[in-house]
């Protein structure tokens, strides 16, 4: 497919591209919901292996993506996010071992009942069926989401940005190799081989083809997809993501996790946009110089601006921005009730923090943000499934439906009912 | 607003109209969410004992309903289930009442984790937020869609059918009573006070101001929701089960299934609407015989056909054909491989049930069966809320996402992460 892509030959018409993808990994996937935990997890490891293998490759591929990346004028951080190295790679392959060493999901019990009937009922989790994934620029989900799909017995449709079309290129075929390999489907992963929008409209629209897309990128692309998908969407929207200073905060920890929690790393969803400070707390200034001191430039409300020359004025927007940079808005408030409603008003309802030594107000906190991650006296940059002990993760879920939070194998399983009867009828 | 319906006053402007009520409904869902079960309870068992006070003027409003749809020419069916009498308020009533007993999902803890550097994760149960249910014909949907959104800590927009709209309004009316009585909100329950189809539409594309629609219904109308919406849908399509009797099953066990599954009520989703006989099976004419002599209507495949002069010939189309009436279509096929690919096929993926004494063909049908409920020995006819134990349930879910199979509580809840720690940093 890499090579037809490449020759002039006519771009297919998506929908009928997509029909015949979906209905490989549909087959595909109807084996794989069967397959024994073993054989997906040696699948992994032999995909791994492949990477390993194809390193030469996989980075030639990356650098003629970097060049056409750098020619396109793209920015450094868009860059950075593109490049592969041996570490990096190493690192990818290493993620989908650790994923193939996680708890097999299907085939696990939910719950169980008895009826006074004597009709057994069990719940057992078992995979989506095909999943379809759309992202931008790293090149290191076309593995971790692949790895995810297979281990929770999923068919997965990979669509990934323009900007690293060799590099997802060069690494699927790593990927089916082991597959190959191992004797597991190769349409179990498949790589849309254009690149055009079209076919991410097609695949948006492929009622019946695809169980559950996820989008993973930035506003317009998830806009995109909210917007023009038929199939259900698992999406992952921005993080504007509050840490509330309560007066009875301490103040030490106060400074510690003010400055891990947006300056840790700024580019991840999980990074503190907004600082809330409640106005009983003692030392508002300690605050502002140590994030100043870590490099970042705070923008403060009027009372903020006035503690230190340091502080420029913020403008309304900034209370719903994701800087995504070491960039902070930070705001006075009057204790919980002002913060729980600057929240309220601006949250994304992503993650969500609370420093406080009064249990009181922590659990009242804990209870009234309605975000998919709330949080006492801990760092919002631990909003990550490999954090939270889930082993990887495929994205953070802000909506409500079917999983919220960090999505890794749970969240790409459903459920059926299983019922064991001795001849029941219902009377 | 009732009054203002019938007036000549000009039809609101339906998205104005969403809005408005969106946003009410957005503040209850606020309050309902941290309101004690008790509180929750209590408000039902008002709105039951509401109800019951005003049965004559519900009654009333049923008649006028009734009327107009014997002027319309509504079917013998139809009729039967728009029509209220003291025995079906009663039971509507008690069906609030047994919601308010049922255990509260919101605050239930999923799972709980303590992680390496101290943080304690749990995973919480909360409620959806505002929930739109848009359903046909039976009125006493608008009682117990209530009571289930309720109990749930969700408010609910609800959109009747205008063949019931008296109806609708005096239930709705008397359950907004209760509510006031017990001090809940009453914009915790809203009923979409015009009938014209824009409002329907307005409500299918209120991102944002809905956070799940549940349309109950007939095909056209789930069709409308799931190409119109916007809104995540948890969808209810048509229950096109089957019944497998395997070589190996017990005779009268598969006679008495047979019969139960296809004919102890028509017209519900989890009745069998095709039998599919083992060629192994020893009496196959005893099922035909039994099913005539139920009344039954039996179509079959030529096999079948050949057993009885009571049997006419199946069409292409009888294997995709939700009868639900006293029709059975009927195939033989060579055992469980012969079942699987024939459900496979044509399942509706709602309930599908396997009659055998062999241990191993089923749990493999167990297994492999894809459908929301798989059945071993007992009848299709149990695939409902009620007789699974849970109470009572919004509808039978079909897709994948979020909730399979019946819908209840638990099904009207999401959930959040909360991190519990003592100041920890991520490194």
């Amino acid at each position: 497919m890499t090579a037809k892509a490449h020759t002039l030959s006519p771009v297919p018409d998506p929908d009928a591209l997509i029909a015949d993808m979906g209905a490989r990994a549909r087959a595909a996937a109807k084996r794989l919901a069967v397959v024994p935990t073993a054989e997906k997890a040696a699948a992994l490891r032999a995909a791994a292996g492949q990477l390993r293998l194809r390193a030469d490759a996989i980075l030639d591929a990356n650098r003629r993506d970097m060049a056409a990346a750098k020619a396109a004028g793209l920015s450094a951080a868009m860059l950075d996010r593109l490049r592969l190295d041996d570490t990096r790679l190493g690192g990818i392959a290493d993620a989908v071992e650790a994923v193939a060493a996680l708890p097999d999901p299907v085939g696990m019990e939910i719950d169980r009942a008895v009826r006074p009937n004597g009709m057994a009922l069990s719940r057992v989790r078992v995979p989506l069926g095909v999943v379809g994934i759309i992202y931008e620029s790293r090149p290191n989900v076309t593995a971790d989401a692949a790895a995810l799909g297979l281990m929770s017995g999923n068919a997965v449709i990979l669509r990934g940005g323009s900007e690293a079309v060799n590099s997802n290129r060069a690494i699927h075929a790593a990927l089916a190799a082991g597959l190959a390999e191992s004797g597991l489907p190769v349409d179990a992963v498949q790589l849309v081989p254009v690149q055009d929008r079209a076919a991410v409209g097609a695949l948006l629209r492929a009622q019946g083809l695809v169980d559950i897309i996820i989008p993973r990128g930035g506003k317009s692309l998830v806009a995109r997809v909210q917007d023009e998908a038929r199939v259900p969407v698992l999406a992952h929207l921005d993080g504007i993501n509050h840490l509330y200073l309560d007066g009875a905060a301490d103040p030490a920890k106060a400074v510690a996790l003010a400055v891990n929690a947006k300056m840790r790393r700024t580019g991840v969803c999980g990074a503190t946009e907004t600082i809330l400070i409640d106005r009983a707390f003692p030392a508002p200034l300690a605050i502002v110089d140590a994030l100043v001191a870590a490099g970042c430039e705070v923008r403060g409300d009027k009372e903020v601006a006035a503690l230190s020359p340091h502080v420029g004025p913020a403008s309304a927007n900034d209370w719903d921005c994701e800087y995504l940079d070491a960039i902070v808005s930070v705001a006075m408030v009057d204790g919980l009730a002002g913060a729980l409603a600057h929240i309220d008003a601006h949250s994304s309802k992503h993650t969500d923090a609370v420093v406080t030594e009064d249990a009181g107000i922590a659990e009242r906190f804990l209870s009234e943000v309605d975000s998919a991650i709330v949080m006492h006296n801990a760092s919002t940059q631990f909003a990550d499934g490999g954090e939270f002990g889930l082993g990887a993760e495929i994205g953070i879920a802000t909506g409500r439906l079917h999983a919220r939070g960090p999505v890794a194998l749970e969240g790409l399983t459903t459920y059926k009912w299983l019922v064991r009867g001795t001849g029941q009828v219902r009377p």
